[in-house]
């Protein structure tokens, strides 16, 4: 039995082809899952960026944000059974979702919410690994006494979206979010932020609102443009977290004589280096699918795209290039 | 009344002079201080290269790591008396301890070990609070699980001496640190180091003992020359600390794939920014004394130059210039 998945094509990077592979069967820890649903990612247009650049041999699945429907199980992944829903964001090494069956290691797996739909619950599980990593493992805003503030730069795309509610539910920080249109603003206030501030005037409207400095900041855009204001903002004996890989050299000098910290988050990283502690994915998605099913949290989706087809690959991946994205993009198969 | 101090000449800031000053009266949370002994850090050398460099106006003291006797106490500082035997590191941005008496915030002073004379005491604070700081408060190393790996670059140091023990009394995790000398590694494993490595083949010794990488590492020399190793060596997830600024740019490429922080580590914070929280060093000093007097911690002290005296002074500053100091050097008064 055989497979369609759609892949950057080998001979013609900046296109993709749909490819048929014979289904896999799933070894040791892995499922194999049948997938529903996907969501593109800035992920998913850096990596096919790099394909473009230096080619590529085989044709590559991109996507890296799926829910889906467990088909067989590996010998070491007995936590699941066929015909579990699942949820995860997946491991960069490895084959993405953009396929109609995918293998996936179970441990960085857990069961979707039951409240949400197959597209509702692919546009979270990346964004909201790393958001969590980001806040909580990182930045450790849980342990803020009252009274500490956190400034997320990107508070309405993908990972903001959750951040703003995940900081809201779990810590008693501050939460500031940049938002540079009204609409965007608006959206990060509902999500449970208690102030939002424009991007280009960040200094001048945080100090309107008597903040001189922040105590956490979360960077979730252009680490490299934002560089001079964060190292500005933030306070002595502070914590700086960011996704966005820098091109320039981040002056440390202010951090230096402010004993501040610079924390890099990747959701990538406990799966391609295998690391002891793993599982943790798994956990993280299982708690915040209890907060969606609880009602405490909802999902970030805000836009879908219908049937799984090339067409929709490139138009998703458009929108995400685009940028400011506004919640998350999904292609429902 | 007046009292003598030391200071860096303003007409010739290559050399130093004696001052008459009138003797100040503490305000608020200060305290007046009778000085008994004197550290040299290599931070009395950086601030002596930058006056040299830029000129000054006025006669600047340095020194900060001291020993003494309260002798007048601020309407604020009422948990101090008159008579109390004290040791503190001070306020870069204040006076520094070469002189006979001394202003000193109270908040962040405290009782000194009973069981050390002047001189074993005023080698410790500056490079006590360092490592405490480095350690428990960005490295976090108390919360590591039996397993986890410290690498500390320059374990034989002024911060290294008291890092060692302290990661060996209050944290589970192996304790690396680099020793060129044969005595300098001995300094090290006598005060708690699992393992010495030669700084200058460190990967390769690491390896020989079974060590790919490292969860912490605490660099207290040359960031600049030891960045490439310590960016390959750092653990996924894992947490880097310095002490000493970089004058290159530290590349990130490697802490962004395995999600891993950079903290900057400078005892002065606190006191140059006046924290909400600055009285912790208080707190950190007093719990050191403790160690100290429990007999579980030995003092740092290597050498002591006896007289408060410009020829002292200068003799210090050269023994701190020519590097590799194993444990610290005291100018007793």
């Amino acid at each position: 039995m055989s497979s369609k998945a759609i892949a950057v094509n080998p001979q013609q990077p900046d296109a993709f082809l749909e490819i048929e592979r014979p289904l896999p069967i799933p070894e040791a820890f892995d499922l194999l899952v049948e997938v529903k649903a996907v969501s593109i990612n800035p992920v998913d247009t850096k990596v096919h960026a790099g394909l473009k650049k230096n080619g590529l041999q085989q044709p590559r699945i991109l996507g890296w944000d799926a829910s889906g429907i467990v088909t067989a199980v590996g010998s070491s992944a007995s936590q699941f059974n066929v015909g579990d829903e699942v949820w995860y964001a997946g491991d960069i090494t490895r084959d993405g979702s953009n396929a109609r069956h995918q293998l996936i290691d179970s441990r960085i797996v857990s069961a979707k919410p039951k409240s949400l739909n197959w597209a509702q619950a692919a546009a979270m599980p990346l964004t909201a690994l790393t958001a969590w990593e980001g806040l909580f493992e990182h930045l450790k805003i849980q342990d803020a006494p009252e009274g500490k503030t956190l400034l997320i730069i990107g508070g309405a795309g993908g990972v903001g979206s959750l951040a703003i509610p995940f900081a809201a539910l779990r810590s008693k920080v501050k939460i500031i979010a940049t938002a540079s249109k009204p609409e965007s603003a608006a959206w990060c206030r509902e999500r449970g932020a208690h102030l939002t501030v424009d991007y280009r005037h960040l200094k001048q409207e945080l100090e309107q609102a008597g903040i001189k400095q922040v105590d956490y900041i979360f960077c979730l855009n252009d680490t490299d443009g934002h560089w001079a204001a964060i190292s500005d903002l933030i306070a002595p004996m502070g914590h700086i977290c960011t996704i966005v890989e820098n091109t320039q050299p981040l002056n440390q000098s202010a951090l230096k004589s402010k004993s501040a910290a610079l924390h890099w988050e990747l959701m990538f990283t406990r799966s391609m280096f295998q690391t002891a502690d793993i599982a943790e994915q798994g956990q993280i998605l299982r708690q915040v699918a209890e907060l969606v099913d609880l009602g405490k949290l909802q999902s970030t989706l805000s836009e879908t795209l219908h049937g799984f087809s090339i067409e929709n690959i490139v138009a998703a991946h458009h929108k995400v290039l685009e940028g400011h994205m506004q919640g998350k993009l999904v292609i429902e198969f």
